[in-house]
């Protein structure tokens, strides 16, 4: 896959203007803090001392799991597909935060086990790739083959996102089960133990997360390491973090500011990390998420989030919330009076 | 004052309605962490299980400090009119959040030296109670008339906001020397050292800082103690924050959701506070500010900020760029689908 995506750090020598821009406006110098980096970036980024946030759109990619069927999360699988009914119907708490925030929200069908009935089924992107993964404790989610098939459609998406004129991109995710394959990528990727990457997911209790645990554990014994990513990916991965992870590639080739969501989606960005590490010029980390292992994620990547809410629902709810304080970035750039059009005296 | 304000607190039993509310939404249960938290909170202070933000307002109290004069601050204290004048030609940082967030804005003079000319001084509310305040290093900053007076009038135009249908408020300020002021506050208040207390404010370097510290050090000596908020609040306070503590004791009696700002108007709650206890059941803590001392201010309150992004520019800056987060919080008690709505299967 590599060849495939050709991602630029973007040429920094802009940051001297940013930063002249930045310093001349009405404040004191670095009065607002994050603000102030997150601004850079974006221009940066964008190449530009006035940076726009065009069409912000959220990528709901939704996929069913087999592990889920070993007692590892607390719902039953079919929540999967009733959800993605709620998202289209815009009961979701991605659809209320995204209104909100005027972002569009686009739902994917990566591989959600059932199909959608008429009346809905013109409103998700049909990318199936099969009826959910295979259950990975005993051997591979999925081939090699799906698993390029899922990259591909995942980058597909996102470069028409930016064909459409969108230049600001967050990834969430919907699949029972899928914080059990993003603890096996953490894992594997990071090297943290297996614990520190084993959360409660939705909602498991002490118990819950022992059996987790040991389902996890197990798992790892089927496994032939290769140590590639792709191999991992497809080995632990779902069909939602697969598209995630080609989605991440994509939007960076396409140079594109991209919100970080939670621990599903950050799994997800650890193998396109893996695979090319310049796509984290490319992101802005929305939040930390009180799934257990993310804060570990974010200090591997060494990454500061904006916001530490202690949200955990996915659904890409955390990079919708942020998306206000990235505009507000990039707003106080292009719109507050410097000190000379506002007659005002910088320090002594 | 005290028998001025009658601050109730809000009844706790509505909380029952609104947890039943959340929980049936299609989360896993405590999934959306802080916002849940700041959901119940203005539903108990409006009794609402479907609360309302009306006319987010920011009032914006400016004031000239005597202490400015002493050094205490790398910036001249014309810059306070200056900056004023900005505030009125949306220049400012305050003006970009507040109307990227559709939050109105209301200029106060609390005490600018100097007079706003025609063109601009019907876009300001004259509530001058002087050409800026005394010196406080070797006496009082104001007279307790002047201070009672200052309270009064940040009461009055708060009550104003309310009859005009505002149910949502925050509070910036804007005053060449007030972190000086503040710091005194927060010394006298907490009890914390004064040491803890003296920050950097618009950007003093170390030795700055301990210039400043001096100062604050030696103004102490000429303080008769009696205790008592008010008379601390007129030996040190600014006009600026005497009418922010009259504004949250009036906001928290009219049983407004109060956004808090950051150092400076931190330590006009804390006289508030000190005032009626029962002020803090209507506040939010928007963020914490870089500012040094604000972290204690909040861990003497107990409370925990929204935001942690290093901001330090005042204005009501954080309580504007925290405000979505707020209205997040209500739109998705009111607006997500419930399970049996959604038709979304709960844990097993």
């Amino acid at each position: 896959m590599k060849e495939k995506f050709n991602i630029e750090k973007p040429d920094p020598s802009i940051r001297e203007d940013l930063k002249r821009k930045n310093n001349n406006k009405t404040k004191p110098a670095g009065s607002l803090g994050r603000l102030e980096e997150i601004a850079m970036q974006v221009g940066t980024i964008q190449q530009k001392t006035e940076p726009e946030l065009k069409n912000p759109a959220i990528l709901v990619f939704a996929a069913d799991h087999g592990i889920a069927n070993e007692g590892v999360s607390p719902f039953p699988q079919e929540v999967t597909q009733q959800m993605v009914s709620n998202f289209i119907n815009k009961g979701a708490a991605i659809n209320v935060f995204a209104n909100q925030n005027d972002i569009d929200i686009e739902v994917i069908d990566s591989g959600v086990k059932g199909n959608f009935e008429d009346d809905t089924a013109h409103r998700i992107h049909d990318k199936k790739i099969a009826e959910g993964t295979e259950s990975f404790r005993y051997g591979p989610a999925m081939t090699r083959e799906q698993c390029k098939e899922a990259l591909q459609k995942g980058a597909e998406i996102t470069r028409q996102c930016a064909e459409n004129g969108c230049n600001i991109i967050g990834f969430g995710e919907m699949g029972i089960g899928n914080t059990s394959s993003s603890a096996m990528l953490m894992h594997l990727i990071t090297g943290e133990p297996l614990d520190t990457c084993t959360g409660k997911g939705t909602g498991l209790d002490t118990a819950g997360i022992n059996k987790k645990h040991n389902i996890l554990s197990e798992s790892l014994k089927h496994y032939q390491k290769d140590g590639s990513p792709l191999e991992i990916l497809a080995h632990f991965g779902g069909f939602e973090l697969a598209m995630i992870t080609g989605a991440f590639l994509q939007a960076a080739q396409e140079k594109m500011t991209i919100m970080v969501d939670g621990f599903n989606v950050t799994a997800a960005l650890l193998v396109a990390h893996k695979i090319t590490p310049n796509v984290l010029e490319y992101c802005i980390f929305a939040h930390q998420s009180g799934e257990k292992g993310h804060r570990k994620m974010l200090e591997y990547l060494n990454v500061k989030p904006l916001l530490n809410l202690d949200m955990r629902l996915g659904e890409g709810t955390g990079a919708a919330v942020a998306y206000p304080l990235i505009k507000a970035s990039v707003n106080f750039l292009n719109n507050m009076a410097s000190f000379d059009e506002a007659g005002v005296s910088n320090t002594e």
